[in-house]
């Protein structure tokens, strides 16, 4: 079964290579792709927080793989792909919660993104309440040693 | 630009007809596509929820828009499709945060997805706590309303 999507918006910033941490202060615009109508933001400005569906589009196929030790460090154990978020994975999708800090028009300006330039988005949904995490989140040692420098 | 995905893996559980609300007690079962290996879930249980990316495949292409009331409800304001999570949108992805119950082999079982038997699934990242929302999250009073029995 193959399943055809086209971008929905691109990205804008000045992220032009791909490097793994330091995303927190990142200011990206989101700018929606000829196909859409201006109508797809309207009233977007009443949320606050956004979740970013996009494309890893600079992966090649070769390197996806379906488990390893995360960013290949040896103090880390081996993980299936989908109990890690690194962007070598089947269908190469990144998701990401981001802060909305403007809409005007066509575009909308985020903060928090972690995708460089020209990324293709798939996908904008906004954040409500109600579809927060239920209960006490519970995650591995290694993640938060992974994390340390991702939103400096 | 044309993007083809593949689906790494399908829905199995009892909710057969799409339907609205009453998705919080739905228990799900996840398993891997043919081509997936097994290791992809290695270690998944060291995490409680994950995100789960998949596909409204039972969308037709004609019912797609780009705006319009929440549920067609007229008490509820014009919105963008990029501010309501309904599953007639561009691209058809569905997106939500569930916990996982167990795993077992090429299966995980999860609870609270929002999504029919025999969904076809994208993708599957595990929550960080470092990846929730930053800052206090604020919405239009429609949400509430719309998400009352979402949940039960």
């Amino acid at each position: 079964m193959n399943i055809t999507l086209q971008p929905i918006a691109t990205t804008t910033n000045y992220r032009k290579e791909v490097t793994d941490d330091l995303w927190g202060n990142v200011i990206t615009e989101i700018t929606l792709a000829e196909h859409i109508p201006t109508e797809a933001f309207a009233g977007i400005e009443l949320f606050s927080h956004l979740e970013i569906i996009f494309y890893f589009d600079k992966v090649p196929d070769d390197t996806i793989v379906y488990s390893g030790r995360p960013r290949g460090n040896p103090a880390y154990p081996l993980m299936g792909i989908f109990c890690q978020r690194k962007k070598d994975r089947p269908n190469k999708l990144g998701l990401c919660t981001v802060q909305l800090l403007a809409h005007n028009g066509r575009s909308i300006t985020v903060k928090g993104l972690d995708a460089i330039d020209g990324t293709p988005i798939l996908d904008i949904k906004p954040v409500f309440n109600e579809f927060l995490p239920k209960g006490a989140i519970h995650q591995p040692e290694w993640v938060a040693d992974l994390m340390k420098n991702y939103w400096e």
